[in-house]
């Protein structure tokens, strides 16, 4: 500190305070953003206060949408019984390139962890609660990630939905494709071994 | 592409926009940016439009600063007949992280690159003949990159204010500080043994 100029420390800390962006990083970015042309910085500043103006949560699945109700829960040709449940909106992104799942998502915003002090009520469960109360859900597939928060979290909505009549239903451990067995941890192995099906 | 909606799909592409970030990089980023809170957000945005408005080159060093010259050239207490050339004004920063130099500086904004099509006359270099022929300065430290293109910039530099009557150096080329002979390449290890000090 004390070698840049005030507004240059000022943009330095808001792009630190971006995840895995340390402060070496910060201040070449920042530098980056100065010597852009006026008119570029200008569209990026945009862009930022753009995105937050237009984008909010989707009244449905609480993905970030344009519209009061996304793409994805106002299509048609969804098939609007089985809900996939997801962390957080790039995870839809991550679904959405595979083309193999015609289902509908929702989104929690975030999975229970006790340590960073997230408790169930700060997640989007209350809302996915209610699309099933509504009716028409037969499957909820637990999309989290497998680690000790997203098992934790698949557990505990798992629970919820079963006494409203919902198949809960969870992703499949493995083989990622294409990785080499010889480098696999033995959990996600011995779950592979476990889960082996039928050729 | 498709997935994601317009406002955010520009947010990202302007986050992919700066260096080392790519577009996975850029779409983790601006999601971040999203989840922040509307606050938080528009005082990011700000904090661009901020750093471009109030900062711009110093008129003596070509340096970012606040002011129409910056502290440092404007300080008496600097030695301002020694420069020292640099490219960029991180460059500027690392140099007084050290606290052993009192002399003042030259920002290049660039080094030649032919390959990039940057020639002489997009770096500030007239800047600094300028500086010169206003007299009282006796050495110019070029402080470029020991890379090819900082190479070739000081050599260019060097034989332009030679004639004026300036002396003209370079930094020392040798091992880091800390780090391990076995380690160093070879050019390094060739430079530092030729320009070996007495004990």
């Amino acid at each position: 500190m004390g070698y840049n100029a005030a507004p240059l420390e000022r943009l330095i800390e808001q792009f630190a305070k971006l995840p895995g962006i340390g402060r070496k990083g910060a201040t070449r970015l920042a530098y980056q953003v100065l010597s852009m042309d006026r008119e570029e910085a200008m569209e990026f500043a945009h862009a930022i206060e753009d995105a937050h103006t237009k984008i909010h949560r989707c009244k449905v699945c609480q993905n970030f949408t344009e519209q009061e109700i996304c793409p994805i829960c106002s299509s048609a040709s969804r098939d609007h019984s089985v809900i996939c449940v997801v962390e957080n909106p790039r995870d839809v992104t991550a679904f959405e390139r595979t083309r193999e799942f015609r289902g509908v998502y929702h989104v929690l915003h975030g999975l229970i962890s006790p340590m960073d002090g997230i408790g169930a009520e700060q997640l989007c469960i209350k809302e996915l609660l209610l699309r099933i109360r509504n009716g028409g859900v037969n499957e909820i597939i637990m999309a989290t990630n497998p680690t000790v928060e997203g098992e934790a979290t698949a557990m505990y909505i798992a629970k919820l939905v079963k006494p409203l009549g919902v198949k809960a239903t969870r992703l499949a451990y493995g083989l990622p494709v294409g990785s080499n067995l010889e480098y696999a941890d033995e959990v996600t192995l011995g779950r592979s071994l476990a889960n082996r099906g039928e050729l």
